[in-house]
């Protein structure tokens, strides 16, 4: 059974088609500029070279149709005929309170989805065409929808609720929802079975550290806690996003700029590593210039580590303690730097960290020492694969 | 020696007398509604029935008069003449990045709180006219202005910057600045005493619960991070403010309302304990309607509890581990049923509590077992005590 996954942008398509007879990767590609000028389709099948395409791709039918030709093609495709692609899961970013846990696309669903839009309306209708338009090329195909806020749907109301008037919550469903879900899925799962323990009788915080970043409690396989919020800007310092603020700072910046549309420009994209350092959002960046003696490089080093450090001291207490932290995404999986200076003084937890094993990129690695009562481990995440899996069972299942 | 302290609001003003060579409270008082109707003046000689006079008070100049003609007073006072009164302390509550510890008032003292207005446009104003009262009326006596949040001075950099672009540090100094100092600091000595060691080698986190709330982490008796920011509105839930919110929340409610003003009142005002319950801000009718079974109530007890738990957590990670906790004010002093729900399953960072010895209200008391590593203590605050020895030491040395 071959299942295709789709992440659909505003202006882009990701794609992977992998066989889930063994799980194996078949073939990738990314299609960029959709709408724009100079749209094109990067397309790879496993173990060849790159296939890339420019040409005008006016909307996300076209962008569809242009993976499925990629995907049958002579020269560099991997399947013979579309009765080979099973069925597709896409990734959606908000499912709202409505949707617990990855669902068979119908009607109902698609009017679900559209319905949150208020709560993600930059991403929720994107992933709308991206449906839509595999409904188009393949009719009769199943689709699977898999949202990044299911799995902290099992948070506890104490968790979720912000302490503004309750109405907020009643009439516009102002909570915590956080994102990511299915990579917090993926890693405390892994490291489950890395630790050969079974999920149920863990307690795992898992930090996934990119360009956005959040970090969930994860206990008994359940997010019973997690550090992005109603929107995306909460939580610990990110590439461009700010983290946490006193309410207090953001009513200095609306006196400051007047417009809720500047304010939130300024708090998505232009603070956070980017906005402390002066220097890049790229923590690669930051790392280097910080080794070289910049003084605001470092400071936003050490602002980004001491905060996933109070989180897991507080996701600890959430929980009545830890039995592992896991590191993944692209800081966690390859910045040794940020890792060591996380785990740095938490031996009061049972955190026995060995820097010798620290010296990881990008490839599964346990970082503490074997006597040590809470693991530390990079995990790197496969969020592709959680959705091939949950469509998988869903379409089986039909 | 004896020492006035006072701390002054826009429309009010709290006062004690300390006799500073046993620290005895002579008298206290407090005179309400300063240039509006109905303003008075209650008036107790410490073992005597309260004095209260109504009359006409237009300004801090006439209050302070009240305050020293009560003291000197032939039935209620406590001083036969002002010469007995040796010096003056002043609560100010915004000492800016200038004032990292009390101070001897001059013109130069004068100025500096006067800068950092913009800082604390509500109080430091209330603040200056009260000095400038004592000043007029007490020409001569020494003053002292003791900052709330001098205290928090020593925290390092990654813990008192936000994640907005850096600039807004460099012109308008927004950072964490953090408040109830004095508090912080009376009750990380005190606990110290309690247990018999050296404030130097402990790692305390001491939560100030009341109307406003602040949870501070004390390493060897320095401040290294504290849950009040820049303004009053960070942290935990507190009466009827809110708290942490995703900066995201905050863009909602600006583009609900539309002016900052609305939405400065809304998480100041109307959030916190009152938003959540929609009952009372009062912690004590939340707790009577949640035993009746009200479930807003329950979800803003347990809201509030949650949030102190995760701060311990956070500032054991902050501090790499706690020797005591510590609980103080309205809420920390009287509560024993937020104290045992704070404390449950601390079992991982040593805290063995002891629901047997939590049932005290507003006096000191350790809550652990004798075997618990980390001790958990009620200290009842005293900030006009911290206040009163400030005054005492630079009023001598003058």
């Amino acid at each position: 059974m071959k299942v295709l996954v789709l992440n659909c942008g505003s202006s882009s398509l990701k794609y992977q088609l992998i066989d889930m007879s063994d799980e194996t990767l078949l073939a990738k590609g990314l299609v960029e500029r959709i709408g724009l000028d100079g749209a094109r389709i990067k397309h790879v099948k496993v173990g060849s070279e790159p296939f890339i395409k420019e040409t005008h791709i006016p909307n996300h039918d076209v962008a569809v149709k242009l993976v499925v030709d990629a995907l049958q093609d002579p020269q560099h495709g991997v399947v013979k005929d579309l009765s080979e692609l099973s069925a597709v899961g896409h990734r959606v970013v908000h499912g709202g309170e409505k949707f617990t846990r990855s669902v068979l696309v119908d009607q109902e669903v698609l009017k679900g989805i559209e319905e949150v839009i208020p709560l993600a309306p930059l991403h929720n209708p994107a992933n709308l065409m991206g449906i839509k338009a595999v409904m188009h090329a393949l009719p009769g195909t199943p689709n699977v929808a898999v949202f990044d806020t299911a799995f902290h749907q099992t948070m506890p109301a104490h968790a979720y609720m912000y302490g503004i008037p309750y109405e907020h919550y009643e009439k516009d469903r102002v909570r915590r929802y956080g994102f990511h879900g299915t990579s917090h899925f993926y890693v405390a799962h892994r490291v489950a079975e890395a630790m050969g323990r079974p999920i149920e009788e863990l307690k795992i915080v898992t930090c996934h550290l990119g360009n956005g970043s959040s970090i969930t409690a994860v206990s008994g396989g359940k997010s019973v806690d997690t550090s992005l919020g109603y929107g995306t800007t909460e939580g610990i310092l990110m590439g461009t996003r700010s983290g946490n603020l006193d309410p207090s700072v953001m009513i200095y910046l609306m006196e400051k700029y007047g417009d809720p549309k500047v304010v939130s420009d300024v708090v998505h994209k232009k603070s956070g590593v980017c906005g402390i350092s002066g220097v890049s959002s790229d923590m690669r960046d930051v790392e280097e210039a910080m080794e070289k003696g910049d003084q605001r490089c470092k400071l936003a080093f050490d602002m980004l580590c001491y905060g996933i450090k109070k989180y897991i001291g507080a996701y600890a207490a959430a929980m009545g303690g830890i039995d592992a932290i896991v590191f993944t995404a692209g800081i966690g999986e390859n910045s040794d730097l940020v890792r060591e200076a996380v785990c740095k003084d938490l031996e009061f937890l049972g955190v026995k960290f060995d820097p010798s094993k620290n010296k990881v990129r990008g490839k599964e690695a346990e970082l503490t020492t074997p006597d040590s009562k809470v693991k530390v481990y990079v995990i790197p995440t496969n969020e592709e694969l959680v959705i091939a899996r949950d469509t998988k069972e869903l379409a089986l299942k039909g």
